[in-house]
């Protein structure tokens, strides 16, 4: 029986988590659940799992479930979060808050010794070398919960890094894939939120649409496999079925695949990387795949079309400060577009006028994140 | 330093195996080499590579090779070739004569303690159960040289057999893919010998055509793997770059992909599975795989077009000795077919009468085969 605490448990990955949970109770127990302000489905969530720690960022949603569940002391706040994370009984805690804000528990997280499956991109873009030291220091693993990585992680099962020539992350391309330059110019947020195949918060849906979060992902990748970034490549792959590959030195290449759904890499991040079955045939819940239902085709990745792939990463080529402050420009440009503030494509802009302004040099640390933030607010 | 024996060392797997050995002259030694007639391309190799036994089947090519080479004891016949599979110095022996021809001299090497990589299939489609016996009580390691069951190997690399639903095998469709039903009926020796994708021998290539090659690799892979033949399933795939897929019970699947090179396969079986760089990038043997350059599709295989595929594995799933019956029928059907003694889908008229001629029961012996041989020429 393992003892979980979900850092963001309303969220998409926080709610797919209770799916798998929901499905293997004899393996699975939960210890603890934080959410932002979504108290009413928090409220659902404690209810049906009966956790030992609740936390909620936001002071009136605490007094909402405090009212509802006396029996229960809410925490509230940054602080409350840390607790969940840290939770005593929890033996892996699921990194699932969006955005810089999950990076602090994080860190918690693996410096308390608790393993991490980690949904969280931005913990390692930012500060990849500080959360690998923690966990290092402490023994803690990182499990990954992006589909892509999971998929990696699946094909290196037992393998010595050494043998691998290349990493390849499949990219969906977003939802205007098929558009043309002229067409991106004019793109509006609800073309860009309707994303071809899968269902994720708004950012990551942006984050698709320019390719900054691929860019992400293999910034992702080289920190989680200990690979350089120039071994990590990223092609677009229409589907959605293959979700990565990986080139062996000798020309060998396996490729993982699956119907795209979350609760698959989820799942093996809870289960440590094995296979295990649903309980019934008709009680599964991943969907069997059909190779035989379309072709699977590959695309390289249009410079053009997608200009702040190659920024970020650039940027991530240059020095961990710079890849930090590339990433933190992005995330604030895709605000800024979803407040209509700026164009679909003002957002290479703000990111590029960003790293000018900041001026990044030499390593990452906490104190530097804050720097930049308060800079790009 | 790994010292082999090829049986077989003029066939297309024997002639791909010396390429490997040449271009890694400090991992791999030959130590003996055996082939049936061809003795001008054996003196070659015996040049190049100093073997210490050499054998041949036909007595004339064995007088050639002793006037050649004065100091070199040429061994003869079955007997010689059976020198060279248990070769006192060999650490690993190539199988790599073509059908039935294969089977004794496959199973000497293993009772003799030496780990055989197996491009024979013919030793564990008739006899699976005696060649895995031997293998067993011996020591002996069986590593897959087959494109298919190699990628199968490298899928399941450390991870425990339960994890797994099913196996996927691909097949290219052979010459006649794309052919109607009415056209193959009058199909000749040279369309079904113009393979698209790989360069074979003969009987493998008509094998191909009427997938009777993926029944019996369905059935090797059943035998390799230590899975009912219910596991194993096969897909045509026409571009040959995926050679095999793993379903987990999970749902998740993972996929072994390469350009059609045998070189790739045979490389893995003579390091063990551990995949090895080329010494320099200009001197890679196995071209390197470019997903962009076309999409990768899937059909189911269509009973109708390929009839031989489903008789090979109903007689599979009788009983070992139908198993045996069935894919010496096919291996006679071939030769009838090249022979122009009967037409291409003859072939599946000429296996089903010979399985009610045969009537086979029960479990295999040599003995049993030699009979079905006898009874079937």
């Amino acid at each position: 029986m393992k003892h979980l605490a979900i850092l963001g448990s309303t969220g998409s990955i926080g709610t797919q988590t209770l799916d798998i949970v929901r499905a293997h109770p004899a393996k699975f127990k939960i210890i603890a659940l934080s959410a932002g302000s979504n108290w009413q489905l928090l409220a659902r969530q404690i209810h049906e799992f009966q956790p030992k720690i609740v936390a909620v960022t936001d002071p009136t949603a605490a007094k909402k479930l405090a009212a509802k569940f006396t029996n229960l002391l809410i925490e509230v706040g940054e602080e409350g979060i840390l607790q969940v994370a840290t939770a005593a009984k929890a033996d892996l805690v699921i990194s699932a808050i969006t955005g810089v804000a999950g990076l602090a528990p994080t860190l918690a997280a693996l410096e308390s010794g608790k393993d991490v499956a980690l949904a969280n991109k931005e913990s390692l873009v930012l500060a990849g070398e500080i959360i690998k030291k923690a966990a290092k220091k402490s023994g803690a693993q990182i499990l990954p919960i992006d589909s892509e990585h999971s998929g990696v992680w699946q094909l290196i099962h037992g393998r010595d890094p050494a043998e691998i020539r290349k990493i390849i992350l499949t990219a969906s391309g977003g939802a205007l894939r098929d558009w043309s330059l002229s067409k991106i110019k004019k793109a509006k947020i609800k073309d860009v939120l309707a994303h071809p195949n899968w269902d994720m918060g708004a950012k990551v849906t942006v984050d698709s649409a320019t390719l900054a979060n691929k860019a992400f992902e293999v910034i992702e990748a080289a920190q989680l496999f200990d690979l350089p970034l120039s071994k990590i490549e990223a092609v677009i792959h229409p589907q959605s079925i293959v979700h990565a590959l990986v080139e062996w030195v000798d020309g060998s290449v396996t490729a993982q695949l699956a119907e795209p759904d979350m609760r698959l890499p989820i799942q093996l991040a809870l289960t440590g990387g094995d296979h295990i079955p649903a309980k019934t045939k008709s009680d599964s819940i991943i969907s069997q795949l059909d190779l035989t239902k379309q072709p699977l085709d590959f695309q390289p990745i249009d410079a053009k079309k997608y200009p702040l792939f190659k920024v970020i990463l650039d940027a991530a080529k240059k020095n961990p400060a710079s890849r930090a402050a590339a990433a933190l420009a992005a995330e604030r440009a895709v605000k800024k577009f979803l407040a209509e503030e700026i164009s679909f494509l003002g957002q290479i802009d703000f990111v590029k006028k960003a790293l000018k302004k900041l001026q990044p040099t030499g390593a990452i640390s906490l104190k530097k994140i804050s720097e930049f933030q308060s800079k790009l607010a």
